[in-house]
């Protein structure tokens, strides 16, 4: 199942989305209230995902955003080819980052390249959303509080990386965190295995490339470390990681995180 | 003026807190709405402060709260004597890092000393509270943007912060930042000289103490290079820095942070 949450005339409002055979078309099923949150039932209205007026939002904002470096051995490998960690290899301890409400923004909503910054970076990757209020979960049963699935640009302004150790201006800036464009629930993505890929304005990124199997540390383990310290929420959001290599993001840019099963996540860049 | 969140019978509402001269006690003047983002008006319900079922709450849930580390050079100085940095100095460039809002608590709510920790330490502080949206604001703007001043303890995790870069785990544990008792407005505190004491069990800890007067970066400044990156919400937090030495709470121990001109913030740790 496809839960995205969509603004018609402005109007934010969740909905299941639907494949229609006949037409070969995704639909937008309205429904009342938050999937995440309570019960939900149609409201009975039905508009193309591509209709007038029809807009897809990030399908949730969260309290938080977690996410995770250098968790594929390819991508530190990478950082430190390019030189910028002194580190040859992926860290062996968990490297937690976090990501504010506000940087959040959805499918096709500009990322804003900021002023005080001179060099952003791509890093396309799976989000996992949470379903359930998570505290102290075994690996065990972390996958019973994860909803379901969705693609992240986890947009990286690398000058200010070094300058800023918290990473709090490089990844925490207004925009800073395309999701979407929708969340394909859990039994319907092959989370163990999905491959990531990019494309730059209209060209395959082949060295962004990679699969969810060469995760180092695997979901249920990022559930469970971080619910070691802090209750996640329904609707919280955990970047598990950009497989291999990142580059360059311009004015003008257009960025399409692809994850298999789950859908594209396709943002252009402005100047700021 | 004063403006606390606290709930009557478990039912979270804002009040203005008035001191009644004929008795000499606080009173809640309960308030429809939230004052911090439209007109409220008071509901003609009035309770003190201390009474039968009435609790204060931390004064807002901020969608982000910012920190400042090394904001006061007495600080970095004591950082360094006691082996936590290398550096003998506070860095020339603003170190800031983020609490989740899950890590909020308040007043006399429990610190929770999580297991994945040994080294719990206080860190007494001034507080900014937004009160209107803020983005690429100056520095000669930036208070028309802050509607008041609370307390906080910035608690922080010591031995976790080496081997945690961003400070995740160190500083956004859960009950991580206890804030309260409530809000004084910005027009009746001397934000530019507001002594900062801390008490531990009852005593006074003197080399805690400091004045705001010592800031390395002052309040319009790191509202002003916040709010170039990331857009400040009302209700969002600032922690500007703890003045000079820290130390270790315990299970059982009673902690309280004074902040001349807006309160007492009181909490006891339990384990975890």
């Amino acid at each position: 199942m496809r839960i995205a949450r969509f603004s018609h005339n402005d109007i934010p409002q969740y909905a299941f989305v639907q494949h229609d055979e006949n037409d070969g078309k995704d639909y937008l099923v309205a429904l009342t209230g938050h999937p995440l949150l309570g019960q939900v039932e149609p409201t009975g209205e039905r508009f193309p995902v591509d209709g007038d007026g029809i807009r897809l939002l990030a399908p949730v904002i969260p309290s938080k955003v977690y996410g995770l470096a250098k968790n594929y051995e390819a991508h530190a490998e990478f950082m430190h080819e390019q030189g910028w960690t002194e580190q040859e290899h992926a860290p062996q301890d968990m490297v937690i980052f976090t990501k504010p409400s506000t940087s959040v923004i959805g499918p096709d909503d500009p990322i804003v390249f900021p002023s005080i910054s001179h060099d952003m970076n791509f890093e396309p990757e799976l989000a996992v959303v949470i379903g359930r209020i998570a505290k102290n979960v075994s690996e065990k049963d972390a996958m019973d509080y994860v909803v379901g699935f969705t693609c992240v640009n986890d947009v990286t302004l690398r000058d200010l990386q070094n300058l800023d150790p918290m990473w709090t201006r490089a990844k925490g800036f207004d925009t800073a965190c395309p999701l979407g464009p929708w969340i394909v629930t859990k039994d319907e993505v092959d989370w163990t295995d999905a491959h990531i890929s990019f494309t730059l304005n209209g060209e395959d990124v082949p060295e962004a490339s990679g699969t969810t199997a060469n995760l180092i540390h695997k979901i249920p383990e990022q559930i469970a470390t971080i619910s070691q310290f802090a209750t996640l929420l329904p609707g919280d959001v955990i970047l598990t990681g950009t497989p291999y290599a990142t580059g360059s993001l311009h004015p003008g840019d257009e960025a399409i995180v692809h994850v298999e099963g789950v859908g594209d996540l396709r943002n252009v860049v402005v100047q700021g």
